[in-house]
C-alpha cells in the first residue's frame, strides 16, 4: 500500500491527549502517535515476524509504540490510550484474534489485552478495515462528513462503515464486510475468496482485475499485455494499469469493467446506509485522481453509481479516493482509541 | 397489512411518561398511545383523505392523536412526545414530506412543525419503515438484541436497519432503503417500481410473487391458478399463497423461489451489518411460522442464507417473522420520540 507522506507535528504545536495507533498486518506492524486532532507526531514499521507468534508479536508492538511514543518525545505514561487494528476473524468485544488468515499460529489469542499488559495503557481494539476507514473519516478523505463508506481495493476489497461517526462492528465482529456483498447472484458468478460466489471482491480486487485479464489473454484477446506470458511474468493490476496507460484497449476495457462492478455493490451500499462519501483506498488505485487512468477509473464509477443509483444519493454522495495511504489504519486505530476514551 | 391483537394496558398499569405514535400511510392514519415499556394504552384508526391536503391531514393526525390520548385516560398535555411516521421522500432532519409518492398533493409539506403545532407537544420525525422496524426492535420480535434489520414485504420491499440502537436515516434521508439493493446486476434483470433493475423488491415483493406466477401461468405451466386467467380475477400473491396451501406445484415453486432472492438479498445485508436479528414483516408472509407454507418459506430464506453467508454470521442470526403487524409503525414512531427526548 502507498504510504502517503503525512507531515509530523511537532510536540511543541500538538494538542494533547496523545493517542497511540498499531495496525497488524501480516507482513508489518505500523505504529504511530497521534495528537487530539488526528495529527502524526511519529511513525515507525517494524516486520511482524509471524513466525515468534503472538506473545511475542503483543511485546514488539508494545515496544514499537514506546519507541514511537519516545520518537514523538512522549512517555508512554503520556500516551491516553492505544488503538490496536488487526485484521480478522475477530472478537472485537472480547478483543481476541480468532482465525486470522493471514497471521497462522496467532489463532484465538487475546491480543488486546497482552497489548495493553505490554503498553501499560488502556486499549482499543478493531478491525483493520474499519480503522482505516475511521482515519480517513477523522482526518483523510471523510473529513467534512457524517457518515462514510470506504473500500479497500487489493488483494481482497476491504470495507468500513462509519454512520453517525460510528463504525458498524456488527455482533459478530464482521460488520462492514463490504467485500462480501454479492454484485452477481448467478450460480456460476465468480469465486470469491472466501468460498462464496459473486461477491463484489471475486470482480473489484486486484486479484480479479489479474484473473479477468488472464482469461482475456487466455482466449486470445490481443494486448501488449501477451508480452507477459511470453517473458513468464505475472499479470497484475499493476502491469494491467501501466498497460492502459501505455494506450492498451483490452487494459483500459477491464479496469473500466472493474469500476462497473464496483459502481453496482457501491449502489448496494448507499440504498442501504445513504452515507456522505464513499472513500476509495488500497493499492489499486490507477495512479489516483492525478493519474488520467485513475481518473477515468473514477468517471466509471459514478456513471456506474449515477446510472443505477436514487438520482438523490448519486446526486449528493462524494466518490473518491482516500487520501491518508498506508497511513489510514494507525491514525484510524488511535482515533478509535479517542472515541472509545471520550465514551468512557 | 394484518393487526395483530396486542393487548391495551390500563393507565393504572403503565409506566409514565407517555408518547403518541402516528403512522400516516396513504389510505389510512394508525395512532396509539404507549407507555414507556412500549405498551399501547390506546389505538385508532382514521381514513388519510388524501384529497383534503396535508395542512387538513396534520390537523386531522393531531385531533386523532387527541382522541387516543383521551382514550387512554390523558391529557394532551401528559403525552411527553409524539413520533410521526410517514412514507419518503421526506427531509427528516427539517422535517418535511418532500415527495410522497403515495400521498399525492402533499409534496413538500412541513410535517413535523404542523403536526407539532396542532397537538401542542414536541415531534420526532421518522421514515415508516425504519419506525416500523424500529417497533419490533422496540417491543417486537427484535427485543432481545442490540441490532435488527427489518424487511417488508408487501407491495413493495420495506426495509428499517437499527444499529446499537438506532435507526440508519442516512444523509438524504433514504438510509435503510433494502428493497433496492441490487440482487441481479445483469441488463435485462427485473423492473423496479423505482425505475432500475436488479432490486431485491423487484423479486420478493408481492407484487413480483404476482408477476412472476402471471408470466408461469402465460407460458403455459400447469396450476390451478390457471382459473384465475379463466374467471377474470387477478393473481395475487394471496392467491398464490391459498394455492400453495392446496398443493399447488407452481405456487410452491414461486414462493420457495421468492425465498431465495430474499435469501440472497438478506446475505448482503448480513455482510454489509451483521445484525443479530433480521425480522420479516409486511402483508405477504405466507400465513406466519404457524402456517405451512409460511413455515417453508422462513425455512427456504434461512437455507440459502447458510449456503450464501459467512458461517459464523448464518449460525448466529436470527431469521424470523415480525409479531407487531400493521401496530409495528405507530409504536416504533413513539419508541423514536422516547429515544430521541432522551437524547435531548
Amino acid at each position: 500500500m502507498t504510504m502517503a507522506n503525512l507531515p509530523f507535528i511537532s510536540l511543541a504545536d500538538a494538542e494533547p491527549p496523545f493517542y497511540a495507533g498499531i495496525d497488524l498486518g501480516g507482513t508489518n506492524i505500523k505504529c504511530g502517535i497521534v495528537d487530539n486532532r488526528g495529527r502524526p507526531l511519529s511513525y515507525l514499521t517494524t516486520q511482524t515476524c509471524i513466525e515468534l507468534g503472538p506473545e511475542q508479536g503483543a511485546q514488539r508492538m508494545a515496544e514499537a509504540t514506546g519507541q514511537a511514543a519516545l520518537d514523538a518525545g512522549l512517555k508512554m505514561s503520556q500516551i491516553a490510550r492505544v488503538g490496536l487494528a488487526t485484521p480478522g476473524t475477530m472478537d472485537i468485544p472480547r478483543g481476541i484474534l480468532l482465525n486470522p488468515v493471514n497471521l497462522p499460529g496467532w489463532e484465538n489469542f487475546p491480543i488486546r489485552d497482552r497489548v495493553a499488559q505490554h503498553t501499560g495503557r488502556p486499549v482499543a481494539y478493531a478491525n483493520d478495515a474499519n480503522a482505516a476507514a475511521y482515519g480517513e473519516f477523522w482526518v483523510g478523505s471523510g473529513v467534512h462528513h457524517c457518515s462514510m463508506i470506504m473500500l479497500t481495493l487489493g488483494t481482497g476489497v476491504g470495507g468500513g462503515i462509519i454512520v453517525d461517526g460510528h463504525t458498524i462492528d456488527g455482533e459478530n465482529s464482521h460488520g462492514s464486510e463490504c467485500g462480501h456483498i454479492i454484485v452477481d447472484s448467478r450460480d456460476d458468478a465468480r469465486l470469491c475468496s472466501c468460498g462464496h460466489t459473486g461477491h463484489l471482491e471475486a470482480y473489484a480486487s486486484a486479484t480479479s482485475v489479474a484473473r479477468r485479464t488472464q482469461e482475456a489473454l487466455s482466449s486470445g484477446h490481443p494486448s501488449s499485455l501477451n508480452r507477459c506470458q511470453e517473458e513468464g511474468l505475472e499479470v497484475t493490476a499493476l502491469r494491467v494499469h501501466q498497460a492502459a496507460e501505455s494506450g492498451d484497449e483490452l487494459a483500459l476495457e477491464i479496469i473500466l469493467e472493474t469500476a462497473r462492478y464496483l459502481g453496482i455493490g457501491i449502489t448496494t451500499l448507499l440504498h442501504t446506509i445513504d452515507p456522505a462519501a464513499v472513500v476509495l483506498g488500497g493499492a489499486m488505485n490507477f495512479g489516483g485522481v492525478e493519474n488520467r487512468i485513475g481518473k477515468r477509473f473514477l468517471e466509471a464509477v459514478r456513471q456506474e453509481v449515477a446510472r443505477r443509483a436514487f438520482p438523490v444519493i448519486s446526486a449528493h454522495v462524494q466518490i473518491g479516493f482516500a487520501s491518508l495511504g498506508g497511513n489510514a489504519g494507525y491514525i484510524g486505530a488511535a482515533g478509535i482509541a479517542k472515541k472509545q476514551e471520550e465514551l468512557s
